[in-house]
């Protein structure tokens, strides 16, 4: 197994959060850099989704990820080993989410100028949505087995995400899951939410939301 | 559906959370009233659980459910249309975790002094680790596609728990899941946790958990 960095993130002392995520933003425009903000709770498949993502775009624009945990650095390795791509491991100490400034200290911590980062967002439906990273864009991924009742739950989450990856959909037939509903739930908390159902194991679906990426990317250059 | 009451939670005051802890901790052994605090990611079969665990013990000993949840109050009445238990909804507002004087809002509105007070937490398995409630007994379910790797990576929450429960072990064949790797996993964060594999949907296991759970609430009333 490849060695990965591992960065210690010392906590904010930014009282104005927004300001600092809109700050940033305003320097990954600069640099031409588009950082995607990557939400779920533990276990959705974020990190497998990640990996075949990344093997889909890594010969198109150069990418980087920067891995959020409590105290292992085991996707940070798993993401290098499966994809090649740089990826550092930021350490939040216990903590349950990033601010702008957190977030920043891993982005300095990446070497060649990537067009595209990706966080890894501690796993977590509630502390991360209420913090700016100073993303471009926020994505989450939904896996079948925790239900299609979550937008009915975790209001503010589903609100402030571009798109909603639904994962997990090769086990469809063995639970109680709506993709109507869970649709129809989604779009009552962000009616401009795109969805992309997947299965990031076979890797059914993925070239969508490859392409929706790599489209947000090229947007971001150009504008 | 019932209706249920809804607690607005208000945020706590006191600094010093584990002295608040043992205090309540007191109290509810001098009433004879076990508190349970039940924590788990969305979507783990919390809710599920809950209602074939009450199902089982309602008839030997008197419950009480406390739902804490962001902002709905789907669970609360889920659980009292299903076993008819006394069934209040906890309103944290955003809150990702209850600390000691919150829980204490909660079992300030319970009528009826109950043996057994099942608080349901915030679902997340970062934050509601950190903070003691006051409970008698820590439980959590882990739910099989989440993956058997989670306590490497959430280590203060499996380390809490006094009883950790895998849930949906009826979809074992379908996932990457290795029970006995889950169980080394689990005891090497806490070597003394009990671990009941079950499945909620069709009662599979429960028998050993509401056993468990009777076992503690009796104990704790002797002791």
């Amino acid at each position: 197994m490849d060695e990965v960095r591992i960065i210690e993130i010392k906590k904010s002392v930014f009282e104005d959060n927004d300001r600092a995520a809109d700050a940033m933003r305003g320097e990954l425009k600069k640099k031409g850099v588009f950082l995607l903000n990557l939400m779920s709770s533990p276990g959705s498949g974020k990190t497998t989704t990640l990996i075949q993502t990344i093997n889909r775009l890594k010969h198109k624009i150069r990418i980087a990820v920067m891995e959020a945990d409590i105290d292992s650095d085991v996707d940070a390795v798993k993401i290098k080993d499966a994809t090649g791509v740089e990826s550092i491991q930021l350490h939040t100490g216990g903590m349950c989410h990033l601010d702008a400034e957190m977030t920043g200290q891993g982005l300095a911590a990446i070497g060649d100028q990537p067009d595209l980062v990706i966080l890894e967002n501690v796993g977590n439906l509630v502390c991360p949505a209420e913090f700016d990273t100073g993303a471009v864009k926020n994505a989450m991924i939904l896996s079948v087995p925790e239900g299609h009742d979550k937008p009915l739950k975790y209001p503010l989450m589903f609100s402030i995400c571009d798109v909603v990856v639904i994962n997990k959909i090769d086990v469809l037939p063995y639970f109680d899951f709506d993709l109507d509903k869970c649709r129809q739930y989604i779009h009552m908390r962000n009616p401009k939410a795109t969805i992309i159902p997947i299965c990031a194991k076979t890797g059914e679906g993925v070239d969508a939301f490859a392409d929706w990426l790599l489209s947000e990317v090229n947007q971001w250059k150009e504008a």
